[in-house]
């Protein structure tokens, strides 16, 4: 078959120029003689290959000088352990908002390190909201205050920074770092595994601020101490270098797509579209309060679930691919990250709107 | 330029079938509409690549069924603080033998969770031998003894399986995996990083036999607990999958040139050769006493090392790249994993033969 729309929440879609760039550049980089994974991460083409990224990285972000960029392994919930592990600094408490499901983990492996205060939980609602700040309980003594800015499987999303009333504030952004612009320097640490707005699974974004470094526990390992790690730019031991390659080749489509700004404006345009179909039918709904739902991840349910079956298998026929909603809420989920181009979005609207006709 | 011959220590050069296939399949998987690097971990076609990644695997080495097989990440760098935290299992010692610079690192990592009983070391011979293990020091109270079965900065290589006298045996074989046939029922785990034998780098298997598995400490970051990992077919978080299907590409090849077996044959012959052409001349030399000498990585030095850098220079006009030896040893290097093919190591004796007849 020829490529369909895939709305996979992570790993996901590419850009499909970036694809085809790594292809040609399989068997040979540039004049190298040899493909990148055959590559020293010593050498100098992957020094160049690397430096790119993180100049690349730090330029869609803005990041200020005082922050370190690593490129890490083990993924985000690798990262639920390593954040207490490396920023706890002899406090014994953190405060962290749950949202969803991956709020949940993060609170779950950070119990193992010390006492989680749920400062506001948004469980009552079944996820579908975010508890208003004003309202959350901060205790000034914790090490910091962990959010999630999108949860990518109840589909909700923080529109604006919350105010951490003077904690250090740590935000998961898997799944939606670069798809809107952001204020690094509000932050003491952000953190995003790399399979859904940045490029294939294998990669860890921790941009962490120069003085949460350096205060690792004894029992964290050393590939994993974020002072260690920044010293030899993310390159203590072996990285993923293909993954970073690919993750670089992301970065620079994002660029020729105008940056962080421009990807955000047809995101919220996606985004809007697919929702406004949903809140129009009959046979479609969105269970998240509208201020809150996800530009990025967008649940729906069919009002007679013995339709789910017909849809997916309607949807493929029609190239839409990986609609199912995650296993833990059931119904469907349309992952729109930057990837996915707006054509995309406007052929399931399409088939969506000729579904419920048609049933 | 054309490709050259890559001798680089890891990540290193791959089968040129492999890289053709992947480049092939890069934009579309069979019939499955979409790259391997944008799939769900959990659709069916990722779980067809997981499911063949793990029993070719397991049918190359011969893997008991009482071991577990894991894709994990984080490099045999991680595992050296990964192993103590998962299989101390209450016991405060643990055995290691020092044989080169990798060995070391497993040691110096350890030591944050475990009282470290160097039970043999060559480090009076400057790493080039191992002590023979009848006057190895073991310690029937540790919970371990761990070697390091290729040494790849130093050269050396373990040529039988040790005698733990009881103890379990850890190996890292990050450097050989593959590359000889070794009977897996004597060891309690075996790590290896995927970047020299196996594939890039961004993959961790850990063989581990089931009984070592489910006394993860407290402060074990949950991705890296073999317990929880094996019982999620290491899926517990997403994986590394694009690196799976190319670590996966990697052992079909390795089937189709005969296995483990096959390959062993054409491995001893190779560092037969390179050795010979160094130990006959007068310009080479190979530190190594020979019962210890790594079929895997073969440094030398040129008696005159003014000759260094025009020998570089010259290998490279020839198209034989990455030769530079370990910043630590000095010298030369010549990786020859399974992936070179006998026509470059016998370039490589040729190149050698010309430079020193006109040096």
């Amino acid at each position: 078959m020829s490529r369909v729309f895939n709305f996979s929440a992570g790993p996901s879609v590419f850009p499909e120029p970036v694809l085809q760039q790594a292809q040609q550049e399989m068997l040979e980089w540039r004049d190298s003689g040899m493909s990148v994974m055959e590559m020293s991460h010593r050498g100098k083409h992957f020094l160049m290959i690397a430096e790119e990224l993180e100049s690349d990285l730090r330029s869609l972000m803005a990041v200020p000088d005082n922050y370190k960029v690593l490129f890490l392994q083990g993924g985000a919930t690798a990262q639920f352990s390593l954040i207490p592990q490396n920023i706890l600094n002899g406090k014994t408490k953190a405060c962290y908002i749950k949202t969803g499901a991956w709020s949940e983990k993060a609170i779950k492996d950070a119990q193992s390190y010390c006492d989680v205060i749920v400062s506001a939980s948004s469980e009552d609602t079944n996820f579908t909201s975010i508890p208003d700040a004003s309202a959350w309980t901060l205790d000034e003594q914790a090490a910091y205050l962990h959010y999630t800015s999108n949860e990518t499987i109840h589909g909700v999303e923080f529109q604006e920074v919350p105010d951490a009333k003077g904690l250090t504030l740590v935000s998961d952004m898997s799944s939606n770092i670069l798809s809107r612009k952001i204020d690094v320097s509000q932050y003491g640490l952000i953190y995003a595994g790399t399979q859904k707005n940045m490029g294939p699974a294998g990669v860890t974004v921790v941009i962490v601020r120069d003085d949460l470094t350096g205060h690792a526990g004894k029992s964290t390992p050393s590939v994993f101490d974020y002072a260690s790690q920044a010293k030899n730019q993310s390159m203590l031991n072996t990285p993923a270098t293909y993954n970073w390659y690919l993750v670089g080749l992301v970065l620079k489509w994002l660029k020729t797509q105008g940056g962080v700004e421009s990807i955000e404006q047809r995101n919220i345009a996606k985004a809007a579209k697919l929702y406004h179909a949903i809140d129009q039918s009959n046979l479609y709904s969105n269970p998240v309060a509208p201020p809150f739902r996800s530009r990025m991840n967008v649940p729906f349910i069919l009002a007679d679930e013995s339709l789910d079956k017909p849809f997916l298998a309607s949807a493929e026929a029609n190239g839409l691919f990986e609609l199912k909603g995650h296993r833990s809420v059931g119904g469907m989920r349309a992952s729109i990250y930057n990837a996915m181009p707006e054509a995309g979005v406007l052929a399931l609207i399409e088939f969506m709107a000729e579904f419920e006709r048609t049933h």
